[in-house]
């Protein structure tokens, strides 16, 4: 990751999000046979009449069989009633979009919608703000025990997805890391923010959002700003990430920026490095830091875990843990916290073959991309088929192109709308100068476009950093079929010479004559045979001296080497899991008012993968047989290995199921006779009706992804909702 | 946990480890029908005619088969197999444990025996020193692949085990912590370890490991050792725990102990603070550590989790996460280190009933405890069935006894070997005052006895501590049936009254008036009723005072109280991770002679559920068939979840069969046909011949724990060992 605060991938790219202010409501609409303008109304009269639909060819299919037509007449007959039901389930979907989004895009509509999602995701326990008893600390959350859940769900997904299947080498360093590793990989010195203090309270504010907050403001508000001011504030919003902290200070001076709260003066801006500091042992002599990323711990280990792969490239190692940045003013919940899971990729590959065996199985993807071209041209990102971005040069290998499409899957699959996903390319000065191309994962939510995964390809740079700075050589070997002769420009200074001609500096003569570029010395060396003597610069002594043929001996040697050693190069995709978790409760939030349509029911459409909890078990009505069978379900649900709830409260079942709507449970399990059961589908609200001894696989079938519940829906007889699903 | 560093469940007991040195080189061969005693030449004539016993009944039962015998007849021969190889594998686990051991119990075959452990651990990166090429930081280890990937599984295990199983909530919170919640749970103050500093150099020393090194040495190299000093060393190292900075100072001056080293005089021991130190956000003035524990995350979330509970109890919450102690001087490899993974659980429940619906569960399990009594009388640790010691009062409660029970079942099902863990309970001078009871599950390894499960009944210290420091109540109610009436005493002093009395003292009076107990108070009531005035002393006054009728009230008042209010108990057991996975390495570990009888094999004789890789694909000759054969079956073991690797080089099956035992792999599975191939189990190396298209399924069964090898193992033909494990 790049050690440059403002850079790395998980703070958000103010830049852009700020020059293309693009906040479309699209959700999964698009993707649907609907016109994502339909109106509300339109759409629940649809919904009316397809539901119309399947009941008739419910009934038609009943009537087949009771007369005991054939069986191709029946079986056509399930097969339109199937496809009315995937019918009416899309336009169900659709309606919920429409209803959760209001149908509008506004800053208002998006903050009451971030509202309603913060507030059911706190008062059920998703998250809390760390230590709230003690009022809080800003930038830290807890995960309650549904986040938890979910969290669990996304990295196990995660390992499955990326480690297993690609066969990654897995490592676990510690948090606390030694100051000269950070000093190695730039953070040290460049991992920072620019900090202003109100010069009398010494509250710290970052300088770029104060300017930032005052340029917006302005913008939105200022209905008499003159064209020409108006163009410069958009133009000081556009390059506020690459001011200096004298530009910076220099243009809140300009604007007259005060500390907002109390109206007091600012300091000139500093730079604040992020990182939390501590002492590593008592001495207090060695100073140590929070990671502010895991890739270091990876970085230092090349060298063995090369060894481990058997000296052999390509090969990734992957790590999952905590990373910490000391912000300087936490906003936008749990966006931009203190303390975050991040789950890192480095991909080491011979920066001379960065072609990729598995390319071809995502080559086929399309998905919304955001080129440097089109966002220089002020338009919004296109779908591409990413086989051709990387034929075309967009992409710049088939790595980093297989690793988009890696993250693509990853993220829709986890329940990511792909209406909402996009992945932007990084502006070339938003990328450090040794890397080679980046692509940032970025997911749509209230705050905006989000930048969630990072993608870079960041060439030799932090391989060798780590070389220099420890001494031992982290390099890779590839042995020639043969070997081959190579000649080498061999320099040897004579410092006996040297020293009788140069006396004290003979020192700095001899360095400078070492570091000549081939061409340099091959002048040099013809000059010397032709003229026995020549002129020649040394610029630490800011002079020419004169060098005659005794004083160096140049020649070319050959040698016979066996293998080529070079530093590899590094394509690392990085995942702040905690982002990625709060645009999935976005993305998956909806509301659908209750049967008696006096309120809006919250609903998580979590996919079975990442919903905290799989099943609950409800018996109908306090009855001892019902809790007994509830049990005997309940015992062959552990078995599986299916997490579930048992609610025996006598509550109706109606809010039993609104209840765990709420956290997203995907299916219910009402329990209403000692032999066979209804399984619920929490979306489309659709039920079945099961034996008990095929309840628990049914539901592992579902919740592994064995099946969807449309498969599932037409191999089982479908229970009328007539008493369901009140209120 | 306690907030006493020294006496936390992660620092070892070294009181009672050297009361007791006991290191018995039991092993698993107590558990087997073998006298450990046996040496190695009769364990392997008796192997040799195990075998051959086996060779000869398989032998027969072909013959039954291939002559058309009856059913009957044929199964009871098979039985006779059955049991023939239960037998013969039973004699090869103790022939090699007999020679990992190498049959002795001394302190060099002790170190010996770790150095090959942790030889193997270093080299097949299971661990390494973090930073290594920085030349490391004491205390920091990084986990590598293989590691990684025991650890995992380890965790894995503990949700399924504990919070699955049990419907705990599991939470996550930050490992940065503010400072009062640290000063609220005792840390900040008393979370210390005892140090002394090289007057010279500034080397820190923790001053009890000095003085137990100096006393350790004495009793065993000084053999002209007079017996009262003898007694004295062995009283100091009894206490040691338990002496004061004083104490050990004077201690370390008498007998003249100086800086290993250096030989340099000594500082006076003073307590150094062993949390990492932080700061929150940028001003500096947020001090903040790095948690010493998980614990404290879940306390200060107890209202809103008893809540989510549907404020009901018992319930228990559960946490893993990384916690940090800045240990002055890190020993014993992975055993001590400055940052560490904990799991823990706390288990609320109202005080009044600690039973256990589930304790029946575990009531008949029996295994090594190691009561106070046992430890006081000097004896070890005897067999209890669980049951029998909590009907006894041994084990405080039921809650306490089963989660004795469960966290034996958890560490023997990890592959803990049972004859080398018990449960030690604290003696009355290691638990602190809250505390009711408290046991360590200990596990036996090359560095004597070592804690790795805590497990502790502390009453209601900690929410009450936090209830105290942050002003939120942390409590639960119990509904009464029916409302009872309950008199309350009410201490009403008349500020006004006693502010005429006693001016600027009123309210030091005021205080003392409230603060009376209900006895002093009905004393009061009735001399002022008598005598209308009465003496009363203040203690922060210095002296007494005269209290008349008019300066207070006293009366009883009858109350209606619809529930109880009450602060629950927790029960705490907390894992260190990490140290279990060590002792999990040691026991699992044993050498056996290579075919050629010229050196050693290294196994991991790891579970199925934790071995990091659960079996390889080995072609058997280099062969493009079986290449193309071991890639279809690689692909049906990814489609079953099974982790696996391929190794298609040339290699001897012997020296691949040899390499993959070393990380510990359970089962290889060798392609030398196209049609069918055989599994190897690791630690028999028994055979099997399975067809293509079962042996993904045959390999889920064993590693997922449905079936053991043996139950496998005849329902598949043996397949001949002649050409296996070659090297």
């Amino acid at each position: 990751m790049l050690p440059s605060a403002s850079r790395s991938p998980l703070p958000s790219k103010t830049l852009i999000t700020l020059l293309l202010p693009i906040f479309r409501h699209s959700s999964t609409a698009a993707a649907l046979p609907m016109e994502v303008t339909a109106s509300e109304e339109t759409l629940r009269s649809n919904l009316a009449e397809k539901q119309a639909a399947v009941e008739a060819q419910a009934e038609a299919v009943r009537k087949l069989k009771a007369e005991g037509a054939e069986k191709p007449e029946i079986n056509a007959a399930v097969d339109a009633l199937r496809a009315l039901k995937v019918e009416s389930s899309a336009v169900a979907r659709c309606l919920q979009t429409v209803i959760s989004n209001n149908g509008g895009g506004g800053a208002g509509d998006r903050e009451a919608f971030r509202q309603a999602v913060v507030n059911t995701l706190e008062r059920r326990l998703f998250y809390v703000a760390s230590f709230k008893i003690y009022r809080g600390v800003a930038g830290l959350y807890d995960y309650g025990p549904p986040g938890c859940a979910v969290k669990s769900n996304v990295l196990a997904f995660w390992r499955q997805h990326f480690v297993l299947e690609e066969n990654m080498l897995e490592v676990d360093c510690p948090c606390v890391t030694p100051e000269i590793v950070l000093k190695a990989s730039g953070h040290v010195e460049k991992f920072t923010d620019l900090m202003v203090k109100d010069e009398k309270t010494g509250t710290c504010y970052r300088a770029d959002h104060l300017l930032k907050d005052y340029c917006k403001d302005k913008l939105e508000k200022d209905v008499s700003l003159p064209a020409e001011k108006n163009t410069e504030l958009k133009h000081v919003l556009a390059v506020l990430d690459d001011l200096s902290a004298e530009e910076l200070g220099a243009k809140l001076k300009e604007y007259g920026i005060v500390a907002p709260d109390t109206k007091n003066l600012l300091s000139d801006p500093y730079p604040f490095n992020l990182m939390f500091r501590t002492s590593i042992g008592p001495s207090g002599l060695s100073p140590g830091y929070l990671r502010p990323e895991t890739a270091q711990g990876i970085f230092v280990n090349f060298k063995d875990l090369y060894y481990y792969n058997g000296n052999r490239l390509p090969f990734a190692a992957a790590q999952i843990g905590q990373a910490f940045r000391n912000e300087i003013s936490p906003r936008q919940g749990l966006l931009r916290v203190r303390e975050f899971t991040l789950a890192e990729i480095e991909h080491f590959v011979d920066p001379k073959d960065k072609s990729h065996p598995k390319f071809v199985d995502v080559a086929d993807l399309e998905f919304l991309m955001f080129p440097r071209e089109l966002q220089m041209a002020g338009e919004s990102a296109k779908p591409v088929v990413l086989g051709e971005a990387v034929r075309k040069g967009t992409v710049n290998n088939e790595t980093l192109g297989y690793f988009i499409g890696r993250v693509y899957l990853f993220l829709t699959h986890l329940g990511i709308d792909k209406e909402r996903l996009r992945f932007r390319q990084h502006l070339p000065n938003e990328m450090a100068h040794y890397a080679v191309d980046c692509w940032d994962a970025e997911i749509e939510c209230s705050y905006g476009w989000i930048e969630c995964v990072g993608i870079a390809d960041r060439s030799a740079y932090d391989l060798r950093a780590h070389t220099e700075k420890s001494g031992v050589p982290l390099v890779a070997h590839e042995r020639y079929p043969e070997p081959i002769e190579v000649e080498k420009l061999l320099i040897t200074p004579s410092k006996k010479e040297l020293g009788i001609a140069f006396k004290a500096n003979q020192k700095m003569v001899t360095e400078a004559l070492e570091a000549m570029t081939e061409a340099e010395a091959l002048d040099m060396k013809a000059s010397l045979e032709s003229k026995g003597e020549t002129e020649f610069q040394v610029c630490s002594l800011e002079k020419s001296v004169i060098i005659k043929k005794s004083m160096v001996s140049i020649h070319i040697e050959k040698k016979k080497e066996h293998q080529r050693t070079f530093t590899p190069s590094v394509i690392e995709p990085s995942f702040g899991i905690g982002r990625i978790i709060y645009c999935l409760f976005e993305h998956c939030f909806y509301t659908r008012p209750s049967k008696s349509e006096d309120e809006h029911l919250n609903v998580f459409r979590f996919p079975p993968l990442v919903a905290p909890i799989k099943c609950t078990v409800f018996p109908l009505v306090k009855n001892e047989k019902f809790d007994e069978t509830a049990k005997i379900i309940s015992k062959s649900l552990t078995a599986a290995g299916i997490s579930h709830i048992i609610d025996v409260t006598g509550t109706s079942i109606g809010k039993r199921y609104a209840r765990t709507d709420e956290i997203g449970v995907p299916f219910a399990i009402t329990v209403d006779s000692t032999r066979s059961v209804t399984i619920r589908d929490r979306d489309s609200k659709d039920q079945i009706r099961v034996s008990i001894d095929e309840v628990a696989s049914v539901v592992k079938e579902v919740t592994d992804g064995q099946s969807t519940w449309a498969d599932i829906m037409w191999r089982f007889p479908t229970h009328s909702v007539s008493q369901a699903d009140e209120d």
